[in-house]
């Protein structure tokens, strides 16, 4: 069977395994054919081909239900239930995302991409399922690196005990996003190679071969059942101290057998873990080799050069150098926030914790309690997750903890669920944290050497790559001092960080229309620059711009000083608080009108009813 | 020796296991005596002394670190570490905090307050001390209701990787705040129950004291030696599959064990957790017996009356008998958030999930998405723990949950990390979150029952008790609908919530004075009353009022509309985004201008000035 003939996937239950592994095959060259086009999660989509098969044939996901967790290893699953045709446009500006997307398929039931909330989405539907006397299975699929969020294991704590009959499938690829982070990690290590088993599973076999007249026929037996027998064998300890029955280790690309394993759970009445190994980028021999290079490719022809996280990176490196207090923490992301190298240079004062943001946050606290200066690197819309350890551990002691949010801007191809257009407004809302906001890369370095020699709670923002400006900001940085990029008679536009760059394309725009206006480059939410802004706002008419939410955002912030000051309000250029889909950042920011010609048309617009009035 | 001669607590270490018996008697005392005055945790700190007494007989907390869990169990520590005379003035505004404070003492290290952070603290500071070289001890004291907390697991789950030096005291009462949640708890019930060491423990002894000549000797050796043994027969598989050393379970009340116990955790080179058993109000017959009363105690002559949690619970139940697919989720607030007839009457539809707030959203997200109505209860400074579950996995999706944010104010008592004043901030950041803010109790009451016919995501924020209007909003809510409260020609005051008891009583203070001002109750930050909020803006002047700080909160919405709309701004008047310790609500509200005194003084003058301009 091809896949271009399959028209629903519960057509996958009846077909044989052979079937089903030249659909595999299939998959897997659809899926490489068009990653290496559109970019996407390349790696953790070849390791998990078999193993969604197998839930496809063993389960009826018309009535049951699937869920997987972080989404980005949902390529297969997308394939299967009626995105086969529209795979191509994958990631792409109008195509179909890269993650789970309820607008998208019945199939696909929550818009994840933050990590390790898949079992409590599951834990929910089982009891609503229970609650309204339904006998649907609620399945979860969650990677080894999930479960090194705290979520996962405040819904393992609760399902244990409340005994919720749930399917908990563990993709362990022995590698989150960049390798083993974690002791569950060891734990689940040690399964996997755990000796009583390897050593049972080879005499036993063995020995029944040796059997006269029927030992094949033994052999065979055990064989198929050895997942049965390997439960008795694999003595599981974490798990079951939790309440949960742990099946396992499986091999997850023999979907025979994880088929027989899954048919199994399917009856259990109880909360189940199936512990299934699989390899990261299997099939892919240069995937296989190097997964972490495979995770998320970029699209062919994206913009190359050095992301500004590696020459945060590289600043942070030489200050490290001269100062023994500088520490880095990261939440499994030490690659994506460009920090391998200080990894590689300073093993020991780089924390990567897992994906467990919250502990990142506060254990950067009690690093910065016992002395150190640490900076707390993920990206913008994880730092999400972390307010509460922000405000009540860090800010609430005055701690010099820096927090680099990285990708503070559109998310472009991951899309709806990763964008960084929310964090002024989560930021604002902690008391006493400096927003630091650079408008170009010089001043992002100057930033982070200013925060190397020592600083009260701060974040810095910044983008992937920043917009060059004509001129850059060079020199320190200096809290509460904006920057007059250019002036002009008419009104003041003030940019918030990067899109200090638009606004300037913008004033040259309104030059040529005859109208001359000042361009104020903010590098900081809070502290505002006062003395600047009085000024700007008392002159009129003033618009503040920023790649970001209106509802707390910066604009909201200069229009409190303006109600607190008896000035002028300026007038806000920002998106509606709204959710957004992946695309392209350039038709992105033209759409919402915060490229140069949609800030000139707005401002030209007002600049002359007041030249009028 | 007497409490009241103990000049430093080093003093301790050197006390023999008698006199420290003495202190606890005195400790206890003390406690009871001033907690029944001024309220405040009892049965935690009562069940507790001889824990904190063996920790510093142990240890030198003027080099070692001690960190404490929430820190509500931190009275017999404060008594400990000079503030033994200003004991009595606990909770009090000028008075001691009964949290610690870093700003009271040098044995204070964190403002602590939300739970479950202590583990990644210590994990911090004890990396700290490694990387500079430092040879103190660090040690949280950890309840085993925070363990339900998912950053305990992650910092379990990192240093039981890096093998980080760190003494963990699980200080097991057998219930967080009100009883047993979560398999981890059951887990730790099995340990302490572990029938295998109470039998050995019992033959064991027997059995030596059989022993001709030696056996009374080698009985005494073996009871000395027992916590040794016992970590052989205790077969602990939770925390050793995470790399954590478990030792126990330890008597919490016997001195001389628990010092013998501590002191060989001391020394060793590894992650430590010692399993201490102990009983919540120990020494005080009511508190044995009901320690969950006995949990935090309103100070004497204490506001009394229904809560405005218990009417919602009551609604609530009226709603859950007519429509079956109602439920609550609460994060070990069942009581606290006035839930426990709901508890009673619909077990199988009140899920408490422990202290593990993301777990309680997106579990709710799934219930939703499983075709349920739920309501997710937790004070409002818990839901900050929650912003990125509310974002990604509810509101992304549009599901209807109900967030229930009570305590929605200035906490009093509870103090500076416990404070509802930065909520609106937390809920304006997500997009497609209705934010409402109901006037009076009856309108609460009105909102919650049209979320149980069925809404969008929103949150409905309220304080303990509201401060009654002169008359009652009554009818069905309406959102995006605000009321006129008294019509007047120079002005209007906006209140938000809560706050139109103060602007009413404003209103009246200016009428005195010759000054007749429209007040608006504001019983939504989302949708905006976007009529009437214009026509007040643009007849000027207006004012908002909220018990809420500046930055994002219902000021800053109603700024952002009139920028959007070319509006004359309102004048702000809420607090400055800071922390603020614990004290009296009506001194608070005084002291930053938030009551009709002060909210009628700023309105005055500005009228006045309008006037004359």
């Amino acid at each position: 069977m091809k896949l271009s003939d399959l028209k629903a996937p519960e057509q996958l239950k009846s077909l044989p395994v052979s079937d089903l592994e030249e659909i595999a095959s299939e998959v897997r060259r659809v899926m490489v054919d068009t990653v290496s086009v559109n970019g996407g999660h390349l790696a953790s989509n070849l390791g998990i081909v078999e193993l969604t098969l197998s839930l496809y044939h063993v389960f009826d996901f018309s009535k049951d239900k699937i869920i997987f967790d972080v989404g980005h290893q949902c390529y297969v699953h997308k394939l299967l239930t009626g995105r086969y045709r529209s795979f191509s446009t994958i990631r792409q500006e109008g195509g179909i995302s890269g993650f789970p997307r309820r607008e998208e398929s019945p199939y696909d039931l929550f818009n994840t991409g933050h990590s390790s909330s898949s079992l409590s989405m599951a834990a929910g539907m089982a009891r609503a399922r229970d609650l309204t006397g339904g006998d649907h299975r609620v399945v979860c699929v969650v990677g080894d690196g999930a479960m090194t969020g705290g979520m996962a294991y405040e819904a393992l704590n609760d399902m244990g005990n409340t005994r919720t009959r749930v399917i908990i499938v563990l993709n362990d690829n022995g590698m989150s996003i960049s390798g083993n982070v974690g002791a569950l990690s060891n734990y689940l290590t040690y399964l996997r190679l755990s000796k009583g088993w390897q050593q049972i599973k080879g005499n036993v076999s063995k020995a029944l071969l040796k059997v006269p007249v029927c030992g094949k026929r033994l052999h065979d037996l055990f064989h198929n059942f050895k997942d049965h027998i390997r439960n008795i064998f694999i003595n599981d300890k974490f798990f079951s101290s939790l309440g949960i029955r742990y099946i396992g280790p499986v091999d997850g690309h023999d979907i025979k057998r994880l088929s027989t394993v899954l048919a199994k759970a399917q009856n259990m009445d109880e909360p189940v873990l199936i512990h299934v190994m699989t390899q990261k980028g299997r099939g892919h021999e240069e995937a296989e080799k190097n997964p972490e290079g495979f995770h998320n490719l970029p699209p062919k022809g994206a913009a190359g050069g050095k992301a500004a996280g590696e020459e945060v990176c590289a600043r942070l490196l030489e200050e490290a150098q001269k100062d023994p207090k500088i520490a880095v923490v990261t939440a499994a992301m030490t690659r994506g926030t460009g920090f391998a190298s200080f990894a590689k240079r300073f093993p020991d004062r780089l924390f990567d914790v897992g994906i467990a943001e919250e502990h990142a946050v506060t254990m950067a606290a009690g690093l910065a309690a016992g002395g150190m200066k640490p900076f707390v690197a993920v990206y913008d819309t994880f730092f999400q997750r972390a307010v509460d350890q922000i405000l009540e551990d860090v800010c609430c002691q005055g701690l010099p903890v820096t927090f680099l949010s990285d990708r503070a801007e559109f998310a472009a191809q991951d899309g709806m669920t990763h964008h960084g257009l929310y964090g002024i407004s989560c930021f604002r809302a902690v008391p006493g944290l400096d927003i630091c906001t650079p408008v170009c890369l010089e001043e992002l370095l100057a930033m982070v050497s200013r925060a190397a020699r020592g600083a009260g709670p701060n974040v810095i923002r910044y983008p992937k790559r920043f917009d060059p400006l004509p001129a850059a900001v060079t020199g320190p940085f200096e809290p509460g001092k904006w920057h007059v990029l250019r002036e002009g008679a008419s009104g003041s536009i003030i940019a918030s960080g990067n899109m200090a760059g638009e606004a300037l394309k913008a004033a040259g725009l309104l030059e040529a229309q005859g109208i001359s206006v000042t361009v104020i480059g903010a590098n900081s939410v809070r502290p505002l620059d006062e003395t600047l802004l009085a000024d700007a706002l008392r002159k009129g008419p003033c618009f503040t711009v920023e790649e970001h939410q209106i509802s707390g955002g910066f604009g909201s912030a200069v229009c409190e000083f303006a109600s607190l000051s008896g000035l002028p309000s300026p007038r806000i250029l920002a998106l509606p608080p709204r959710f957004y889909p992946h695309g392209d950042r350039n038709s992105f920011l033209e759409t919402w009108r915060l490229n140069a010609v949609g800030i000139a048309r707005a401002v030209g617009k007002d600049v002359r009813h007041e030249d009028k009035g």
